[in-house]
């Protein structure tokens, strides 16, 4: 009889809860978004379904329909009631016995949680550290899938050496981006950043990033940066979706802007809060 | 209150069961094997093993007991009673509310299912088709994880043509293994396949082949196919856990051995059953 095992429980293969046989877990075969909301405001949330439609679209799972999706995400995060919620969703290919090629006609499965956001003024109050780590993702960085194991890699390792991201350089010794976030440079008046892509995602941060750059009359210079640019900046910081900006003070062994959130990103920081206002 | 979304239905948080929040499913942040049985005796069960071990231990899953695992195997195998079966499991970091680094004392969860083989007789017969397709995946491919979208993709494009495996092909121009396969050519008294690399799955069906290869008195070359190459043997196959050799008649949009199994690949598959025969 066929059989499966759940920790060390022997149950019949028919009596498998579909959930097991997500190819999400057996491949990563789907894609995911994370979203925030500032004060019971959802951020930029046409900005991240676009993107997840995107994603969709590239690996070739059909029929979504991105418009009720959007809805289904509201009437939800209305009835968690959360001001500052962190809103994380995926959707694979679907449930069914293990094969590489999925049968055509599979549902796909969606999946969603609402949660508080843990409070992150620390970070942004004093900066955090952050290392380097080579880039061992796949080609097609462009595609938020949850082949995320080289990213959970990098993060033990960075976690290891008491930091709290890694940041990526590519065989070429570019900078890419971080684990979890991407990465930007300021040097005098220039904001600098990698360009898009197959290999970096389209941070929808990013794209905010620079539009307060560009209000506080910045150049922008999207160029990819290196472990040894990295180092010498005048100010350097992240941007993720659940913190917006979060400054780096420590770049490997190097100090960075005198171990103190420098003055551009912070008021790149203020800046960025008036976007965040401008949803209400 | 925290929620999560299953589908169309609305939980909260708390009520999520822990399948749902497995790292396997979020990040592909676990690994896996498959092993087959013939004649109700399992093939290279400690081959398999090993290379899990490794897997794990690249990974940075401890503390999983092998030995105790392979007991584990060999109790639900028995009960099955199954002859022909096809045995997958993964262990996954566990589960517990996402985020990149995983809480240190995280318990693993472990998932194994026993099936039937499907016959293969057709394939082994009458051989197969491949296309080659480029390889996206990421740097680490001699650790059997759960991050296979890249094969996934790849195998519906091989099926979108019409073919039953896609071949690797990498920047440089070489071919590294297939989709769900290692890729052997045969010229004149020569197997040649692509030597064990970051890139490349250390097979266990490899190993045996090169094993029956030797016992032919065949030469064996460990360097890379390319297309044009692979375009010109005498025969070409695929080594493959579930079905051991799988002669291709096609390839790209080539014939093959005048499409037929070619008498190099038949010698090679009769040897072969001389293995799984001494494991009785």
């Amino acid at each position: 009889m066929q059989l499966a095992m759940i920790s060390d429980q022997i149950i019949p293969y028919t009596d498998l809860d579909p959930a097991y046989l997500d190819r999400g877990t057996f491949f990563g075969d789907g894609v995911y978004e994370v979203i925030r909301s500032y004060n019971s405001n959802i951020f930029a949330l046409d900005d991240h379904l676009e993107r997840f439609d995107n994603s969709l679209k590239q690996i070739k799972i059909p029929n979504i329909d991105i418009k009720l999706l959007g809805q289904k995400i509201m009437t939800a995060f209305d009835k968690a009631d959360i001001p500052n919620a962190k809103i994380y969703f995926h959707i694979t290919r679907g449930s069914e016995p293990r094969k590489h090629a999925a049968t055509e006609s599979l549902k796909p499965n969606f999946f969603m949680t609402i949660t508080d956001l843990p409070d992150d003024s620390a970070a942004k109050t004093n900066g955090i550290a952050v290392c380097t780590c080579p880039d061992l993702r796949w080609k097609r960085c462009d595609i938020k899938s949850l082949n995320l194991l080289p990213n959970v890699l990098a993060r033990i390792e960075a976690e290891e050496k008491g930091c709290d991201e890694a940041i990526f350089v590519d065989e070429n010794g570019l900078i890419t981006e971080g684990a979890g976030s991407s990465f930007f440079g300021v040097f005098g008046n220039t904001l600098q950043t990698a360009p898009l892509t197959a290999n970096i995602l389209p941070s929808v941060t990013r794209k905010y990033v620079i539009k307060a750059a560009k209000i506080l009359q910045m150049n922008i210079a999207e160029q990819s940066l290196t472990p040894q640019h990295g180092a010498i900046p005048d100010e350097l910081f992240l941007a993720i979706t659940t913190k917006d900006i979060v400054p780096v003070v420590k770049f490997d062994s190097h100090s960075i802007s005198n171990d103190k959130p420098g003055p551009k990103t912070k008021s790149l920081i203020e800046t960025f809060q008036t976007f965040v206002a401008k949803t209400a």
